[in-house]
């Protein structure tokens, strides 16, 4: 084929070219073709092609010559700033729990479990098995594999009572990760400058995806049992809202899970106010002291649209989440997916349901429940030995994070700079805040570095709290 | 531990439960504790549990009960049409070419080339590693593996001439695959309601992202060298546009490749328009009788927002792009991915990577330029005998389809279903516009079905278009 060998002549000539000095006098067009054993036609090509490149200039009647270079140029993007019409972005960055740690720092920041407390042996026979399956090189539907659909929506069936229907396979959507799947059902459910309902702290993750969509969000408060029922029917009764967002299990930052009763007055302002609850079980697998108690599952009006995730639970390699939604919303999240991505990675999905079909999954499940009990109690200790200052509200009865306050007039942002500066990387509670915080606090991760560095860790926390002279 | 015991019994009283008769009285609590080897405290906590399922009830004095089942009940989602708002939904649900095919069907109507096109040892090779690799249980960097950000710098960088300075690793971001791309790139660059400028006929996805950001679409005229610059100016100038989105070589669905003046026509346009140019390079990898050209590679000054995937030419499963972007704009949709889904799974990334840095990759992409040519002039060979009313416009010198005009009168939806009432699927041209049609098109992948099947389907093509005493 002609391309091909132009195509060699060009590459050869511009390896050469950029040894060359600016200036180079090409070798004739006659010398090139007898060199290539090419046709004139097949040099004159290559030659435009270097010409077209702004590699080569030709000066007729002289020959070929290699240009000159330039000096790198300092680029300038200031236009950029009128293009783009708005002072700031929308969307902030990400958070601090996303940053990477060093090798040797004690991450207590981070938001994902260690390897040692995922399934690994299952999760790479799995994605073995997937690379060779049908799924490695076809497409997936929209909605997601069907068994996997089906899985996501067994689990919840199994806990949904007498009485209630239990949701259908096609009910299931699938999505690559929950932060994904929380994007699109705040799209779907809401139009830019609507009001949505959350708990103040609450998780980063949902504040982002909210800012995403350009909603405004109406904070509620709450305490140990779950938010303030009377300060969340005011917020949808005021503002109009017709979506709360919200993690009933062990919520991320706090620990909290919601009490029975609790749960049945937020149930009952939602029908009221003719709501949506989002519920964001991502503390599913992670039950501690208690079993994760999805409100979805006593939901059959179509109130709750429910997110699990697999990806802290498998591995975040394999990053599959499932949006449970009922009646006309699940067609809007179905749409709002397929105009996001199309469909997931079938090699993920595949993957994804492996490992939980394996029966080592529910074993698995249970060594997971010991192992974040010991590490929960003992970064617990450890902070009581080295941090007394810090005061850890609440043990978490599930969930992978202790949330502390700091002593009045302690400085969380501060405090994470300091600890950064002896290797301990901590996350401010600032960030989980979608009002102002009424206190200072910080979240500990107790499932990502090594228990064994956990003294050292709370050390650091104790000193840096010293230093502010409120340790 | 007292909670697997009493999971225990809940478990196989459920298996009970479901087998006995509603009204049926369950066991006392002493005899459950006898026959599980419990404590009385677990029984009572085993049956609370099967009380608030809704499987059993008290009655005090008398003991438990199954309870009594009820009829499925038909669920009423009505209350969802007022807490959603919108009569409808803002995006509309996916197309024709996302559509499953029977087994037996002949599938013009896909976007996906065959498996028998992609490199589907190299990727079956690929995931295996991967899948034993650190990348198959670790989260990845929000803007990708450093590797494979500099794998598509270089890609661009080689097609960059002297004077004009390449991208770098850190200006690409990789996101799970061009329609995620396309979706941040046009919330990063706009508002809701601002326009943003479309050929007319343009890919579908495009139409499909824009929507979901709620973007005003502003439709330029074409012809077989490009967008019509006169048209491009007048829009930029008359809307405010600053964002012009388009496909220059290979374009889905006409296949046009831009000139080499109408390449710069455009990009004075968008530079004296201080506008972006987002270039869809979707096709990079199907050169039939050119190559594809980027302009991103002519331009360092941020104006073009390179777009280029693998899905479609490593695998489906590896859902794996690129956006490439320098300047301010580069970091807002790196913020939007990040809100959107945090990051991309490194199991895909690390397999994209993998397949393209095998030396088959390049003689495999050299054997799929024969095989698509000799696929599109056998396509296009047997419509011109079988369906001679439609009119293959030009034969694309790139991409995956063919696009027929369709004699006048004609109605292209009539004919999408007459010939998948023959086991035929085509798309009709409808999808692929955002203004009115001129005229009636069908789109015809030829990269998807076996191609001995061509004839049949061209033969089922010309008998529904006789059918309309048209053909």
């Amino acid at each position: 084929m002609s391309e091909s060998s132009a195509d060699r002549i060009v590459s050869e000539l511009r390896s050469w070219i950029s040894d060359a000095a600016p200036g180079a006098r090409l070798p004739s067009s006659r010398e090139l073709a007898a060199r290539f054993g090419a046709s004139p036609v097949t040099v004159q090509k290559a030659m435009h092609t270097l010409v077209g490149l702004g590699l080569v200039e030709s000066r007729p009647g002289a020959g070929s010559f290699v240009r000159g270079g330039r000096a790198p140029r300092t680029l300038d993007f200031g236009w950029q700033t009128g293009a783009l019409r708005t002072a700031q972005a929308r969307v902030p960055a990400l958070s601090t729990p996303m940053r990477d740690a060093a090798v040797d720092a004690i991450g207590l920041h981070s938001g994902y479990p260690a390897g040692e407390l995922l399934p690994e042996r299952a999760v790479r026979a799995a994605l073995a098995r997937a690379a060779r399956a049908d799924a490695a090189t076809s497409r997936s539907a929209v909605g997601g594999l069907p068994e996997l659909q089906a899985w996501f929506a067994r689990e919840l069936g199994e806990r949904t009572p007498a009485g209630v229907t239990p949701p259908a396979a096609r009910d299931v959507i699938v999505a690559p990760g929950s932060q994904s799947a929380l994007s699109s059902v705040f799209r779907a459910l809401t139009d830019p400058g609507q009001p949505v309902v959350m708990e103040s702290p609450t998780y980063w993750g949902a504040i982002l995806a909210a800012a995403q969509a350009g909603v405004r969000i109406v904070p509620v408060s709450g305490d140990g049992e779950g938010p303030d029922p009377d300060d969340l029917v005011r917020a949808l009764a005021e503002t109009g809202a017709r979506v709360f967002y919200a993690q009933p299990n062990f919520q991320n930052p706090t620990g909290v899970q919601w009490s029975p009763a609790r749960r049945e007055r937020v149930m009952a302002a939602v029908r009221a106010h003719g709501a949506f609850l989002v519920e964001d079980d991502w503390a599913h697998d992670f039950g501690i002291d208690a079993d994760a108690v999805p409100m979805a599952a006593f939901d059959d009006g179509g109130h709750v649209v429910y997110v699990r995730s697999l990806t802290k639970s498998v591995s975040p390699a394999v990053r599959v989440a499932a949006v449970i939604a009922r009646g006309p919303v699940r067609d809007r999240i179905l749409a709002d997916r397929g105009a996001e991505s199309m469909y997931v990675s079938g090699v993920l999905q595949a993957a994804a349901l492996d490992v939980v079909l394996q029966p080592a999954w529910r074993s698995h499940l249970r060594g997971l429940r010991t192992r974040l009990r010991e590490r929960r109690d003992l970064l617990a200790a450890s902070l009581a030995e080295h941090a007394p200052a810090l005061r850890v509200e609440r043990m978490p009865r599930g969930g992978l994070n202790l949330w502390a306050r700091l002593p009045d007039g302690a400085d969380a942002d501060r405090l994470m700079r300091d600890c950064e500066a002896e290797g301990v990387l901590i996350a401010a509670g600032t960030e989980w805040f979608p009002a102002e915080p009424p206190a200072a606090f910080v979240r500990l991760n107790f499932s990502g570095p090594d228990p064994s560095r956990f003294g050292d860790g709370a050390a650091a926390i104790g000193r840096a709290l010293r230093r502010q002279r409120v340790g």
